[in-house]
């Protein structure tokens, strides 16, 4: 029986990167599942974008698109540290990782979390990190992850 | 009474940012106190230090030099990520604060990580965040951070 899930079921959805035309296809309502996410205009949004991609492979933003219904579905992304220790050693950072209220339980997050792990991996980091909730290390420990530190932080705003 | 410590006591020392020359003043050894950190030639270090440089203000390496010694005696980095969450917001990210263990009780730690924040609220960050083990905890308290979330980690060496 075919639905507007039926490409889901079917597991055919690919994770590419973001594209600017994706602004139109609701990737700023599905970050909005994840905090706070207020519109920008179309130059605002082009201008990040642009702003990201200067950084190459070492910014990536992944999306699922649901081919069916023409909406981003599942995000998330990884961006490159470089240090000095570990032999000027490499560390990406997963950062929004987000799937539409109506698609979880679908393994989207298992596959945008494995994409962005695996352009890490490519990318020659010796490890991959991230920062989330209690209630997501089941997740994550279901991805390879294992709960390292503790988090701080300090708002301006 | 005059000891290789007074500028230390003197409160005097000025952050400032990384130097290709502080190869030679001990940098990596101090980042050696905090993890593994192997010694790299003069040409890989030099290529790891345009290579973040490249960045500008988004990825800053601060150090505090002991003028007496000669030596780097604290360091910190800090990048900017953008993001599209928040009205296209930006988040700062600490990594790697060290301070060198003959040095420790001397407010350096505080003086990296607040030119560290200081130079993220400049750049127009929402946060800063970093994560630490619990041991470390009561120190970001007293630097203005709270505990939030937990870090997962996926090592691939």
């Amino acid at each position: 029986m075919e639905n507007s899930n039926s490409s889901i079921e079917g597991n055919n959805l690919r994770v590419r990167k973001l594209e600017l035309s994706d602004k139109s296809k609701g990737f700023l309502e599905l970050l909005r599942q994840l905090t706070v996410c207020d519109s920008v205009s179309d130059k605002e949004f082009e201008d990040r974008f642009k702003e990201i991609s200067m950084y190459g492979d070492d910014h990536v933003i992944c999306v699922i698109e649901d081919e069916i219904s023409g909406k981003i579905i599942s995000s998330g992304s990884v961006f490159i540290e470089k240090k000095f220790i570990r032999k000027c050693g490499k560390v990406a950072h997963i950062e929004d990782v987000v799937v539409d209220a109506g698609s979880r339980g679908t393994q989207l997050g298992k596959k945008i979390v494995g994409f962005l792990a695996d352009h890490a991996r490519s990318m020659g980091c010796y490890k991959v990190i991230l920062d989330c909730s209690d209630e997501n290390k089941v997740f994550y420990e279901k991805c390879g992850f294992k709960k390292k530190e503790i988090q701080m932080v300090k708002y301006f705003v």
